[in-house]
């Protein structure tokens, strides 16, 4: 068995035992007793009448002594008379909800089947070369995989929900129960999209491989070849962000007019509790995390998992020594392949060793997973640079080196020994180069996760001193929350520098590439814990929309809370993890624009640089705003509904309507920003030119990561101050001023929503997508672009 | 007459005139008669005592019939018996206030004192050759004429705030005539600021020349020399940005802290009107309009001009054409110097020609202003380059030039063909060509403060629509806010873009200097309109404080919704111009530090620009949470104090105690983050070398822009958006929920204050002073720095 072969294997095996992990997931979570067919006779059934809330009704009484009138709140019984009802109400909802989220997709994937049609032939028309669709096809299988990585998530969110739900009933050990439940929903989303998403690509590479440089095999010009083959194969990370960006956008406004619009009308005005029935905003609230948080959120790391192989692989093809040695050329999917392997050991931790006993656990043994993950990484991913590498290899500009006799006379005047020299870009990189990139990028990732758990988690000082700005009112919660956004990009951003230096140092662009790898090496872990976030929240909904005793929901309250910490670990990471891969393409894109440089002290290149500097803020105005708009028509109807219940007690809320505004805002508005992000690049190119493009590109990408990482930040803030408020903290509920401390922080909470959930997690995908279309379409800005200006 | 001693003429004679217009100014309006010894017998006394506005006290009915008890307010007869009284409370008032602004100013000096001290000693020490002060003498003029500046703007501040409230009383003619008075007295600023720099400038560059060329007037390298002297007289625009730094970030602290607490302890949670003499932030809300707003905006756009002119006579050393001839040389003074003639001659159609008779027109004539002066500037500055600038020119990169054949063996193994190539830079520059760029700058100014009063001004939709969202809470308003600031970057920076590529490809990095100068061009307009601003909003609060009719406060709420756009279009303005500067010294830089070219596919340049990218937001970070901290402050002690006022109706408010809690956080925060500023640059210098350094300067200028940018039109469009509602525009006053509309407006235009008038503002010198910083330290990083990496 040769070497490939075993790679392949490798690969192979560590895919299959990923997807097989998820499956026996799935078949763990199906014994949550809660569907028809099991019933609801489950073990604990004894304690589960006990569970019921007891409804209150408010009555007016009469002091006969003063005459003065006085509301107090009857106890009328329980909600419901039977459990059987309870698990009727549940299952109602659950399908309410998967109905909701289903029918949307349903809607956003017919768009973006016409979307893929037309940019397939735009594509096909300007990138490929006539006849030929190797890019076309990699795009279309990549924007399949993203779609069907998207629907696999929010089918197993919605089948999480409602069992982390249920779970959290139990009297003894519920907390810890619903802990796991919602954690191995996280993990099969994490290990069958990147087992997916791994497995797709290598099987797309080897047919590459094997039609296109079967034939060149003996050619003097293999490497260029394999160069070209990359890139074609680029349309693979290209069809996974254009779909993910979609996602996150239709998602993000889907989600965030609902919530935002349930929080104002219900919270604000009306003085609910979050997600009570009465809100007619709530199931749409409920069906925006599934379709949001957890469709949009795993397309977009499909896509940076993707991308950052793609990018690896292009970047790969400018060493001779590693294209010689397929294998070695393999290294970017071993690499993922590792981290399949080591993230399921990883997750028994969770699952099998560290107990949740107390909800201070919860957000420790979270976080233990990044830890423990990183640390088991660590040796795996030196053992197989050590395997795989050459012992030493270098990075050619293999345009020079090719052209350089037509270069002399055409471009430049420099000279030969001026090609003969610039032909080697990074000399000499050893394995061990390769593993401090990847060990770079790990680790970064490891705290760029501790730094977003630090600012926004209500353990530790910056969220409590946002708390306690709330006793000011709402004005001076939304400056700290501002304040405290930006603040925390100072060291996520210092991470990136300092791996980007190193890397680059190391080995050049391939270092970026792997950098990014390695933050996403334990990508199955980050996706589990980030989708354990929206699991624990919808299913608090769910247990305050199936009217349980307090006490359930103040176990998936904490559950919520730690999900809302690690959301934005998530997300720390993503944008993390997107600055990175960006980076990394820009590099190919460079090498296949023809740039060799980018000097910013030219009048292309700086414009562009500024303009795209600005390109994230023109953005992140167009999605908030559509959340903004959406959310107001979302809080008049749910205040029409109020008004109607009020004249009429049997009112029961429509629900639908309230979904069908999250949804047609969302299929509307999501159609102008992404077409923004998608032809910005290809515009600009083809006025300008490459060199607008390399400056555009840079800005975005530095603007970006700010904007996302402070977004992201910021709304996590918010989220949990207000829980952190709501959980008694600051001053008890009996106090005169708790109520207004609470509405200034839901205040805060309502305004994170868009940041944190829609403009802040679009903008990964601005940064990633915009380099990755500007990597595609670099051979036609090269050819045809610049009619303006060059 | 030689032509140089012509062109000093003009230079002189237009200062002259601009000091002496100044006077005039002055004169007029110290006929507004409101001081002691001029009395208070004005023409339209017989009017007067119907102006005094009619006391109410709330008092307490039975209802014999019901037992029920009511409140009612009941006319109690006027506040003041007499006029004299009104006159006495006004005077004491604004003694309060200047006394107030002096205590602060000094307060302030003191610690700079300390600092100038400090720093001139690190640039005697790092940067001026042993034994001379060239830098350091230039720095600490610079830092002393800014220092006055700020100190006139605030004296001129303080004299027209009460002559404008004074003039808003007359029944006829009160909205003409106060704004007649807030115009000059923002356009004394204006004429002195621009006239003092620019003759102080001319004076500092004389003596220089005298003393370090005269020598060298026959060698070879007076062309070095050249270049060396205004390297250091980089100092000059050193100094003035450095006083500006404290000055923004210490007066912006100050101002906000006492707006926010003022507002939010005062109107939000007391249901009192701004300004209402029994809050206890008052005094202090309105010195911080004289401290921050203008004595830190006057020290700014000073900075912004010293530095832009600086950078063009950098640049133009690398001219042989123009270092020939004296004249040219002069060139970016006589820009200035035309600029103030051509102010003067608008100004007169403020104050003779457009009559404010409707609040309508105040906008109006504004507006006018700009596009008058940019009308009239326009050929004028065609004229200018014409006859004084050489037909062609060229610029060369003079290190090259001289050290060629040292760099063929030392840097570069190029060759000689490349240096003499690379020699120059632009070829065959016309005096066209400097038109051009001058012209792109001034109509980009313009554009610029059209589009910011577009997003800024509630006759618009961007602004009607922010002030709509309020009927759906606080939070849609901050969401709406937000999204609008992002929005209104997108035109700006293409402006800025489109100017600095033609510039750019016109005359290279001369052209980018001369595009900020022509935006400067009409500074002392942008200055008057920008200084009109606080002056009416200070007028507005002292007609509420000595208790006028709320007619007189219409009139001036009409003046200071129109300052608010025009504020926000003086901050879109400094950000344009900054960036222009910025730019300019960035190449200034490059220069210096013999780097050639900045190519971002490097590692430290990458990594630096990524960094720099961060730091607006570190920054931003700061401030905002020090203008935080010290609401939350001021808000407790305003809360005490109305407490006491409830124990004791007699108890008067102790403003002193809401002066001191303001100065006190305002020179304790500013410490930080001005030292974050100076220090970063000169740090990153020392450690990673140049390259870095430019990196880090270009990161900051393109996330400095946008941040500038959106912040200030957020917080304008917040202010306005309030304004609207007020004025009854959305909903009537007796709509019972016209009180949460516009608790939802107070919070927003609260949130907007920090970010339009502390960390907004304070992000151009953020963007200024890193690249002078730089440019001044070059020297000393090309030679001693980059010790860990370069």
């Amino acid at each position: 068995m040769s070497s490939t072969e075993m790679a392949y294997l490798f690969i192979g095996a560590s895919t299959v035992i990923g997807l097989i992990y998820g499956v026996i997931l799935i078949l763990v979570l199906s014994r949550v007793p809660v569907g028809e067919e099991r019933g609801y006779h489950g073990n604990d059934e004894r304690h589960l009448k006990d569970m019921i809330g007891i409804k209150t009704e408010t009555k007016t009484r009469i002091n006969h002594h003063t005459g003065e009138k006085d509301t107090y709140e009857e106890e009328v019984g329980p909600y419901h008379d039977s459990w059987d009802q309870v698990i009727w109400t549940l299952n109602k909802i659950t399908t309410a909800v998967a109905n909701g989220a289903i029918a949307f997709l349903k809607e956003e994937y017919k768009i973006l089947a016409i979307f893929i049609v037309i940019f397939a032939v735009i594509i096909a028309l300007l990138v490929d070369e006539l006849g030929t669709f190797w890019t076309t096809g990699a795009f279309v299988l990549g924007a399949l995989t993203s779609i069907v990585a998207g629907y696999i998530g929010m089918k197993v969110a919605v089948f999480s929900n409602c069992r982390t739900a249920y779970s959290a009933i139990n009297k003894e050990n519920g907390l810890a129960r619903a802990f796991r439940v919602a954690f191995r929903g996280g993990a099969v989303l994490g290990f069958v999209l990147t087992s997916l998403g791994l497995l797709n690509l290598a099987i797309i590479l080897s047919i590459y491989h094997y039609f296109y440089i079967e034939d060149y095999e003996n050619d003097v010009k293999k490497q260029e070849m394999l160069r070209k083959l990359y890139e074609n194969l680029a349309g693979y990370g290209l069809g996974g962000s254009t779909i993910a960006m979609f996602g996150r956008v239709g998602g993000g406004i889907y989600t965030k007019a609902a919530d935002v619009g349930a929080d104002l009308a219900g919270k604000v005005e009306a003085g609910l509790e979050e997600d009570d029935p009465r809100n007619a905003a709530t199931i749409a609230d409920n069906v925006g995390d599934n379709v949001g948080d957890i469709a949009g959120m795993g397309s977009d790391l499909f896509g940076s998992f993707a991308e950052s192989t793609c990018a690896a692989l292009v970047v790969s093809a400018t060493s001779p020594e590693i294209a010689e040695n397929y294998t070695s050329m393999l290294f970017p999917l071993l690499i993922s392949a590792t981290g399949i392997l080591v993230c399921i050991i990883t997750s028994f931790f969770a699952t099998h060793i560290m107990e949740v006993d107390k909800a201070e656990k919860i957000e420790k043994v979270l976080k233990y997973q990044l830890i423990i993950s990183t640390i088991l990484l660590t040796p795996a991913l030196w053992a197989l640079s050590y395997y795989i590498l050459p012992t030493k290899f270098n990075f050619i500009d293999i345009k020079t080196s090719l052209g350089c006799i037509e270069s002399i006379t055409n471009i430049t005047d420099i000279g030969i020994q001026t090609c003969v020299s610039d032909n080697i870009i990074t000399k000499d990189v050893a394995y061990w180069h390769a593993f401090v990139c990847l060990a770079c990028g790990l680790w970064s990732g490891l705290i760029i996760g501790f730094v977003t758990e630090y600012f926004t988690s209500h353990s530790y000082t910056p969220v409590r001193e946002v708390a306690e700005s709330c006793k000011t009112g709402a004005a001076t919660n939304i400056i700290y929350g501002l304040a405290l956004g930006y603040l925390s990009c100072i060291v996520p951003t210092i991470c990136l520098g300092v791996t980007i230096y190193f890397s680059f140092k190391l080995s050049s662009m391939y270092g970026i590439a792997l950098a990014a790898l390695g933050m996403l090496s334990n990508l199955a872990i980050a996706l589990a814990i980030d989708g354990y976030g929206p699991i624990s929240d919808n299913a608090g909904g769910m247990v305050e929309m199936i009217h349980l005793k307090k006490e359930v929901r103040a176990k998936t309250d904490a559950l919520d809370a730690a999900g809302n910490t690690t959301a934005a670990i998530g997300k720390g990471f993503a944008i993390g993890s997107a600055a990175l891969v960006s980076l990394a393409l820009f590099g190919a894109f460079i090498t296949r624009a023809e740039l060799g440089e980018v000097n910013i002290l030219q009048p292309l290149q700086f414009a562009g640089l500024l303009i795209g500097a600005m390109l994230p803020y023109a953005f992140s105005a167009f999605t908030m705003k559509s959340v903004g708009k959406a959310a107001n028509q979302m809080i008049v109807e749910v205040r029409r509904q109020f008004a109607e219940m009020n004249k009429n007690p049997a009112y029961e809320p429509e629900y639908e309507k309230c979904v069908a505004i999250s949804t047609q805002a969302a299929l509307k508005e999501m159609i102008l920003p992404g077409c923004m992000v998608i032809f910005t690049p290809i515009v600009t190119g083809f006025l300008f030119g490459s060199k607008a493009v390399a400056g555009l590109l840079a800005g975005i990408l530095v603007s970006g990561v700010q904007m996302a990482t402070s977004s992201a930040n910021s709304g996590g803030a918010w989220d949990n101050a207000k829980k952190y408020i709501e959980g008694e903290n600051l001053i008890k509920k009996s106090d005169p001023t708790f109520k207004d401390i609470k509405a200034a922080a839901v205040t805060g909470d309502t305004v994170g929503d868009p940041m944190k959930d829609t403009s802040g997690p679009s903008l990964n995908i601005l940064v990633k997508l915009s380099a990755i279309i500007s990597l595609v379409f670099g051979g036609f800005f090269s050819k045809y672009g610049g009619i303006i200006a060059a």
